[in-house]
């Protein structure tokens, strides 16, 4: 049996790729993201009574590595990318199904030049993500705050240190005026370590890189901090 | 864009019908179900380190009704059946794209005859459901109690107290020695009310029916107590 199915809206995000995408929703509140519902679902009535809700589930495609396939086993960052964990077990991207599933904030939702828009807080998706389907998150249904979350049981812990360059300071400044709280989005990404878990023979002086916003994020980690070095317009 | 995806598994359920299955999970905990894992995504592996979750999340199909198509608003029984929402307000089954979102708590899995089966506790699945996706509950990220939950902010109240003819009560006796729990079971899902909310003109001698297991359940309803009234054996 196969079943097909068609975007509802799609995802603008800060997350241009996948590198650096927050690993859970929630871990960069400051990630404002917008879904854009496309026709013939983006009818008004379509969102009626949704503003009584404050966060919604998206379930989505992952649709920049739906093409990749699957394994039955995973190594999942949380475990420092060594152990091995049964797909069904973890919330990787590389699945039978690519479908994805992020509960996130609501800030709100309305026209805007004509298209209906939700805007997102928190959201863990990369730009271009097509979502299925939006579903109010029901607290008294959806919330299990006793559950057992077996090797992801409490957030991750180790966080970095977000300090930046006079030369990333300088260009920072700039593109706020464009972008406010960018610094906070800076802070929350990187002070996650989007690093792969796995980098034993990685030399320390090496510069990472990821495209946010309309910029390339440059950085390098000494230690407990995440030093950033550029914020590098794209040619 | 068309996205495709095949069921990685089926859902096996005492429920056999759309009407009377609870309309959330976890309103009846005696509802036992299984998920079959289907080749080629039945392997062992697949469901490493998964005993370490209480809970997961289903992603399935609304198969039953997924042929009907969906409209911008809904009714939910949740407000009487009259006022109208919007779909993606809603967790109706009656969407653009009818994929359901179900946690369902997680009693054991393994192989039975060949199978590799999940076992579920609560599921409020129709049998023959196909699955998208399993994905572990991570109560940090998942678990948001202080959401606010909109028109469904707490659980339905209106409970019906559940009695039996004397007539029921013997046939009773006999199916439970091959489904125990199964006066627990037709307690919690007649006394959640599965009537539809909109019934203003209806008899209120009428009895009601559902197929249950391998049998029809017969009760009336009598100011607040549902009165079962005959476990039918099917023709």
């Amino acid at each position: 049996m196969n079943l097909t199915f068609t975007p509802i809206g799609i995802i603008h995000s800060p997350f241009k790729e996948k590198f650096g995408v927050p690993r859970q929703p929630g871990i960069a509140p400051a990630a404002r993201a917008t879904l854009e519902l496309l026709p013939p679902y983006d009818r008004d009535e379509a969102l009626e009574s949704l503003a009584g809700f404050s966060h919604v589930w998206l379930v989505f495609v992952f649709h920049a590595t739906a093409d990749q396939g699957w394994h039955p086993t995973v190594r999942p960052p949380r475990l420092g990318g060594n152990a091995r964990v049964g797909v069904f077990a973890s919330r990787s991207m590389f699945r039978p199904n690519p479908i994805g599933l992020s509960v996130v904030e609501l800030a709100g939702f309305g026209r805007e030049d004509g298209k209906l828009v939700l805007h997102l807080r928190g959201a863990d998706l990369i730009d271009g993500t097509p979502v299925l389907d939006i579903k109010p998150y029901v607290p008294y249904v959806d919330s299990i705050p006793d559950a057992r979350g077996g090797f992801a049981g409490s957030a991750p812990e180790a966080r970095l240190e977000v300090c930046f360059t006079a030369e990333a300071e300088a260009q920072l400044a700039v593109r706020e005026a464009r972008h406010p709280r960018l610094r906070e989005l800076i802070v929350q990404v990187l002070g996650a370590d989007p690093r792969p878990a796995y980098r034993e023979d990685e030399p320390v002086e090496r510069i990472y890189g990821m495209r946010l916003l309309d910029f390339d994020l440059r950085w390098r980690v000494e230690g407990a901090s995440a030093v950033v070095v550029e914020l590098r317009t794209l040619a």
